[in-house]
């Protein structure tokens, strides 16, 4: 039997708009002491990349699955969102 | 005098490959845990993103900046790597 080939998945994760990203500000504010002017609104988030075994499940159904996991395991959906895609 | 308008761009920061990543093993775990059978190579990276100040610096000299940034600021060099771009 063959290894079952695998699927390349990405969730990006991010912190809803009007939820405050004080890792961010941070960053903006380091940014700003080493010299580099001009930069605002820095927002930090997650990416996270995994493969899933090719069992043969459709698209439609793998992007259900993985927008499953991001909900219940990957994003806080009270203060994240987050885009879920196969590639 | 008009508000300068600015330019949105992203830097990606994931750990380079030959780098053991435990938060990604802990989360493929528990997606285990929670049924998700199948899914392998879980990563878990950063994505930074923030605007630059269009200040009329060329598009590849904006790119450069943000280069540097990632570089002296955004990423580790010793155990990741970046991905910069302007959209």
């Amino acid at each position: 039997m063959k290894p079952a080939a695998s699927i390349r998945a990405t969730v990006i994760v991010r912190l809803k708009p009007e939820v405050l990203d004080p890792q961010g500000t941070a960053v903006q504010r380091a940014l700003g002491r080493l010299g580099f002017q001009g930069v605002k609104n820095v927002r930090i988030g997650k990416i996270v990349e995994l493969e899933i075994d090719d069992d043969g499940t459709s698209a439609a159904d793998l992007e259900d699955r993985l927008e499953k996991m991001a909900k219940e395991m990957l994003a806080n959906p009270v203060i994240e969102d987050f885009e879920a895609k196969i590639s």
